[in-house]
């Protein structure tokens, strides 16, 4: 199953990312979800992505109301991607949404196999609390709490890690997808008016070319009437820093045809991990670090 | 005499970048460059920087021959830069020259006080090896070696960290001067025709927004004759990212006033150092950790 694990290359693929536009409307916002997994997939999609929290308003009076209890059977919002990914045989990576477990809430992507498997579950690590004065302030933490796990996919296509929205702000975290064999990160994101212009694409590119391997993000569709006003844009950037597919901020799919041979060609080129200084500096991976940490 | 270390608040200043024509003839670039700080202090630059290896051609032949032994009082590149610092009463970061030390080479910054002592002395720790076919394929590692130690520098007007060219690549010495307190990284560099376009202004930005630090390079002036055909654009990069100033491939002097309160408040709005997740992963400065390392 896994190419990629094995050493052995893995196929090019079609991927895309859903730009939704997402409404107060919950069963709308999972009828508007399958509609365009179905049309991407109709265009040929193997891996398809939706974006950070498309099942509900993006603010944290939302959260508990649109809240999922995700292992229950009860998950209207997973169920149908399930289904979906099985129906149409391919991988989704399913954004994100928020998960209640016990009594906390998580901003949860759960990655779907083309068997319609729940093949990973990614609780958002960095939570989003900023407060720019008089232009951006927001407090995840208010209502969410942060995972406490990094998640690489395994999949036919190549490896995958998952990322949401704030976590591309923390080079460690791509820095130790690389490090696990990643060849491709994907962040569901929503970036606002302030932050977007000046730093979604500069912290995706900078993400590709340290770690040179790919990087996807999917936003929603920009809302101006909602409280939190998101970005768009969401986009593909190639490992040598290249904008490989994008768009602006109405509803729409984006396509990119993925190579992860370009992966293997930078990092040959430009022998980065080989160049470290691990004399100087040393990036723990925690989770193989037990009896280590002080 | 360091107002930053002690937690006081340094003084704004004006930062100056020698963006050098370089050529065969290491006294016409001696006298270029005194020429050029001169130029800067009178405009009251309190700060100036010069370019990667300004005495000499960037290429493995002109290493060897234009090298300097640093502490034999024999050295004209750095007696010269001494001796102006003193008269000028200004910081000069010192761009590179190659370095001769025993038996080996080094890509060395020295930087100067205003009382005209070496108080830093920064051999580049990752060496320029790439190999693009049919692009660019350059290996310092031919004549260089690396050196073994990062280096912050204690001013008047703040911390700098030191950096050049192709260390820039590499996050986890930005994140580490930035752990040890550094609110500017300079990087003397010669980005070439290849990547300059792509990487040289993005690499920076990425620096400077993930550290939320300012960022200076300064790379020679273009020439379209030598062997290696430098990028120029020396630029000022702001912690959000924002270029402060910046200039094309042509010789020229770029000016900036920094103030380093800016750091301050973009760490406040956003503060990332504290949402790191030292659970998950934990950078290592190795200066730091003897008895850690296995």
């Amino acid at each position: 199953m896994s190419s990629a694990a094995s050493g052995v290359e893995a196929e090019p693929f079609k991927l895309a990312l859903c730009q939704l536009k997402v409404t107060e409307d919950k069963e709308g916002n999972i009828a508007n979800a399958v509609e365009a997994v179905k049309e991407a997939a109709s265009n040929g999609a193997a891996v398809v992505v939706l974006p950070e929290m498309w099942n509900c308003p993006y603010s944290n009076d939302s959260f508990p109301k649109y809240a999922e209890v995700l292992d229950s059977g009860d998950s209207p919002s997973t169920k149908a991607l399930a289904e979906l990914a099985k129906d149409l045989s391919i991988y989704i990576i399913g954004g994100s949404i928020p998960e209640r477990l016990k009594d906390r809430l998580y901003n949860t992507c759960c990655v779907f196999s083309p068997e319609g498997e729940v093949v990973a579950k990614y609780r958002k690590c960095h939570l989003f609390d900023i407060d720019i004065p008089g232009k951006i302030t927001f407090k995840e933490s208010d209502t969410l709490t942060g995972g406490d796990a990094l998640t690489v996919v395994d999949t036919r296509y190549g490896k995958f890690g998952i990322g949401i929205c704030y976590d591309m702000r923390f080079p460690e975290m791509a820095m130790i997808y690389a490090n696990r064999g990643v060849q491709m990160i994907v962040y569901p994101g929503a970036f606002n008016m302030v932050t977007g212009p000046v730093h979604w694409q500069l912290l995706q590119q900078a993400r590709a070319v340290d770690n040179q391997l790919y990087v996807a993000s999917c936003s929603p569709a920009r809302d101006e009437t909602a409280s939190y006003t998101a970005w768009g844009h969401s986009q593909v950037i190639g490992p040598f820093a290249e904008v490989v597919a994008s768009t602006e901020e109405k509803p729409g799919i984006v396509y990119a045809d993925i190579d992860l041979k370009e992966v293997q060609e930078r990092r040959q080129n430009m022998p980065l991990s080989k160049q470290r200084r691990a004399d100087l500096y040393d990036l723990m991976d925690c989770r193989n670090s037990v009896g280590f940490k002080f």
